[in-house]
């Protein structure tokens, strides 16, 4: 029973084959997410919302080292409400779920679930600010937001999503733009740094940016079938809202002054992201930093006497040093268990049995690259520590590969068409900076604007489409 | 103007003149609180959020301690989902929030917001479930709810709110039934141990017991004007849900069983509960284990020489202690500090001038008791973790007192009826178990059975109402 089942957690479909069948595979399998009754709706399992637990725990805390506060807003936005800022309730309106009663009750006005809380956040701050002492608000949210999509994937693609928006008020605009700036750099690190996967930073088009911001920054990833995913994004807004929503400050002057605002956001979406960057035809691959399980201890022949003692003192030692570890004493076979936390993507595997106690050695084996050695027991969590920084590191530099090795220059339209459908990836092009040139690029390559790096380079002088004086390089590709 | 300040600071309604003022007036003034524009949905502001991350923090810990896991489910409810239990339907339905649109489009099925998530979670079990290998499951999740509530007051009944719920399944009634147990327990000791709120443990009367369960243990505790609040519920199921969502596992002996179930869970409104219990005239009075701010920190002549450094340095030294301090250096008079941070119930207050500095100490205020002490700068790390411990010990005792001096045994209604009127609280009386009594009580005396507490007196053969053969010893009370 354990052999069959032992093959049924193996079956997944090849990446190579359908990556998108082997990304839902691995959802599943890795006991990540399961399907509700309702579509486009997904349950976070144990295992994929304690991924989301370290994501919360290690951004809050940056949070708050920044000056942040969290607070909670209502779920429900009077429709009033959101039709406030135009741009805004143009973007938003049409994928709002709508309340429309109260127990046995019709409401005399509707209210939608928050897509995104800009405009509640401006009702509250219109409240609580009224001079320049009041200045900086720096609130942030936790809580889930309904956008009510045609189609729906695992993760990247939820009816429903948990994510953390951050709502800042400031009484300059160089304060703002410091703000859209400074979160955005958070996201940068937090994806290179705990998550391993390298970003391009830039800035959306305006096509591209989200509705009533005048400036969008963006984190963009490539994962392993090259096609882009944002993994963050942090909006400059300048006092639009501010003055659609009346929210004025009493200046140093006395006079009354608009403030000046930024939203910033990360969802579950980049847990699909995680997984497209770093999985394999094993299943999920965890960088160690952000892993639930940074280490699986299995007990070989764990029956013989002093067996389990020795595994547990090894787990002991380890979580003694701050490691996350998890033993095993199922009696579950081992090769069950090796192909049940490969799965599950658990950076390190530890074997120990009565072989290994003789020698006071015992097995490492890594998740991402298969290395297996035998190493002693003496000062283990030194070492395990050690190999762990190195998994982490690896794991970067083969996405940073990935990335480089799939970013090339193109000069025409025609060219960028001809490479992405050979290669995928991203390709730089420069732009005049018009709408029908970016039109242009979705239509005839099949591209949109991924973003306008904040590294630009001049790869030439003109437009790859129209020819006419080239403004910015511009990153293209397809996109989740 | 810092003077006006301190004033308007200071303008709350005596408790003795109108608790019910006196409450809104510290959830307002305190900044735990904003109101929004929808009617009974409130906004946590960064102080009252602060609290609830800190209850988070403690009871998700103790949670994990006992083997459970986080999740997250959906939002929504299909109506046909919430139809499949008879009672639980009838229980919630009439304050459901409906979802009618998704979109421009019209649902083909209504959703309702979750008001609790039986329902979804014994979907998911039925899912997940199929061997006595799969058990127990032991999940919780934090989220929000919506219960479409007529009347609404801060904290106390929110038509959103934020707590946590946790659902098991167990192969046998038995493990149920303590599962039951340990979770109440577990609310009993965040109440009394933290919180500084003496409970009442005991079991509910079938009428007040919650929607589809076969029995509900709570925790009730007694606020400041001797009313009563349940401040954590427990629930046990039976095998009901899992009949009704057809939820089977397979045995050791190879036959389907129906697992067995619970729920528990404690909400924002015990925020309420915790300022009904230990506020006063001055404000918000928290205990030192659960306030955001331990210590504030206030400069006296904050200009002079070397006062700030010195400030920063008994700071500095208390948070490596691990104490949470706020140092308020702004340029408010001490006065208005003083008034700010009573309001917002700070257990200790710390003020540290040029005399002081001569003299090698600092002042140290309760918030509790107002007491003021000079002590040495030596070793004030562990001066201010004893007198905190004094602080939160101090707290319990006053409101044990005031549980204790408010409860008393009544032989009649007639008897419940009088003292209930003349000084509220809990009256014990003996019950013969049946509702028309029950009723008789609630409509004759004004008062709800809060609990049967497990600690049984036997007061008297008869029960209170009808002269009949008495079953149980109950509480009786009025409740928020």
């Amino acid at each position: 029973m354990a052999q069959e089942k032992s093959k049924q957690v193996r079956q997944i479909t090849d990446m190579e084959a359908d990556f998108a069948q082997w990304f839902t595979d691995v959802c599943r399998k890795a006991e990540l997410i399961d399907y509700s009754s309702i579509k486009g709706m997904f349950i976070l399992r144990p295992y994929g919302y304690a991924i989301w637990e370290n994501f919360q725990r290690i951004l809050d805390e940056k949070f708050k080292q920044t000056g942040h506060e969290n607070v909670y807003l209502p779920m429900l936005i009077p429709e009033s409400l959101l039709q406030k800022e135009k741009d805004h309730v143009e973007g938003f309106a049409p994928e709002c779920a709508w309340v429309t009663y109260g127990g046995s009750e019709e409401l005399e006005e509707r209210y939608c679930i928050r897509p995104t809380s800009e405009t509640l956040f401006c009702e509250h701050y219109a409240h609580i600010i009224q001079s320049h002492r009041d200045l900086p608000k720096l609130y942030n949210q936790w809580c889930s937001v309904i956008r009510w999509e045609k189609t729906s994937r695992p993760f990247l693609r939820h009816r429903e999503f948990l994510w953390q928006e951050g709502h800042t008020m400031h009484a300059t605009a160089q304060e703002a733009v410091e703000e859209t700036q400074r979160m955005f750099n958070i996201y940068a690190d937090f994806c290179e740094n705990y998550l391993a996967m390298p970003v391009v930073k830039g800035r959306k088009t305006d096509k591209e940016k989200f509705a009533g911001a005048e400036a969008t920054y963006t984190v963009e990833c490539m994962m392993h079938d090259k096609k882009a995913l944002q993994a963050g994004t942090s909006h400059y807004f300048g006092d639009g809202f501010a003055k659609a929503f009346g929210i004025t400050f009493a200046g140093k002057d006395n006079q009354p002054h608009h403030p000046f605002q930024t939203s910033w956001g990360v969802s579950t979406r980049l847990i699909g992201g995680l997984i497209m960057t770093h999985g394999d035809n094993n299943g999920l691959v965890l960088p160690p930093r952000i892993a639930p399980i940074q280490v699986v201890v299995i007990p070989v022949a764990q029956h013989k006497d002093g067996v389990l003692e020795a595994n547990r003192a090894v787990v002991d030692t380890l979580r003694a040093a701050g490691l996350r570890v998890k033993l095993d004493e199922s009696d579950n076979s081992p090769g069950w268990k090796f192909a049940e936390y490969e799965m599950k993507g658990v950076p390190l595997r530890l074997e120990l049995g009565p072989k290994d106690m003789e020698k006071n050695q015992c097995v490492l084996v890594r998740r991402d690259n298969g290395e297996k050695v035998f190493v002693s027991l003496d000062g283990i969590e030194q070492t395990v520590a050690d190999m762990l920084d190195r998994v982490q590191q690896g794991l970067y530099d083969k996405a940073k590969r990935n990335l480089e090795e799939n970013t090339y220059p193109c000069a025409t339209l025609e060219e960028v068409r001809e490479k992405m459908a050979a290669r995928g990836g991203f390709a730089k092009a420069m732009w005049c900076g018009e709408l029908a040139c970016e039109l242009r690029m979705k239509e005839e390559a099949g591209v949109s604007s991924r973003c306008i790096p904040l590294e630009q380079e001049r790869l030439g002088e003109v437009c790859a489409c129209c020819g006419k004086p080239a403004q910015h390089m511009v990153y293209w590709g397809v996109s989740y």
